[in-house]
C-alpha cells in the first residue's frame, strides 16, 4: 500500500479570498508577523499500486481544476 | 521571510465523509487501486519572523479545531 499526498492550491495569480480573510484575522489576534496566507487542499490517497501517470489523471479528472488550480504529488515514505 | 506550511487533517478516528465520497468517485472512474481518501487543508503562511510556539498558537486559536483536527507544521526551505 502506498500513501500519496496531493496538494491542490489556487494558481498564484488568483486572489485567495479565504486566505486573505485568515491573514487579516491572524493580524487582529496579534500575530502581526503574518504577511500572507494561501489556503489549499491536501488529499491523502491510499493506493494498492502506485503509478504517477494515473495519479496525475485522477488530479486532472476529479481532484483539481486545472484552469484555476495547481497540484503537486508526493509519495509518503 | 519564512514560509510555513500548516497541514490540518481530521483526527484518524473520525469519519471523513468528503474523502469517502471522493474515494467512491475515483473507483467509479476506473481508478480501482484507490483504497482510502482523507481530505484536509493546507495553509501556507508567509511570516516576517518564525517562532514555532507562535505558529502553534495560531493553529490552536484559529487555523485548526483541536477537538476534531490534528495539525503539523513544516518550515519550507
Amino acid at each position: 500500500m502506498t500513501t500519496v499526498r496531493v496538494t491542490v492550491t489556487l494558481k498564484p495569480s488568483l486572489l485567495d479570498s479565504a486566505g486573505r480573510t485568515v491573514a487579516g484575522s491572524l493580524v487582529k489576534l496579534g500575530f502581526d508577523e503574518v504577511k500572507d496566507v494561501r489556503i489549499g487542499k491536501v488529499i491523502r490517497l491510499q493506493l494498492e499500486t502506485y503509478d504517477e501517470a494515473r495519479v496525475r489523471a485522477m488530479c486532472d479528472k476529479l481532484l483539481a481544476n486545472p484552469v484555476i488550480e495547481d497540484y503537486t504529488i508526493e509519495v509518503e515514505p
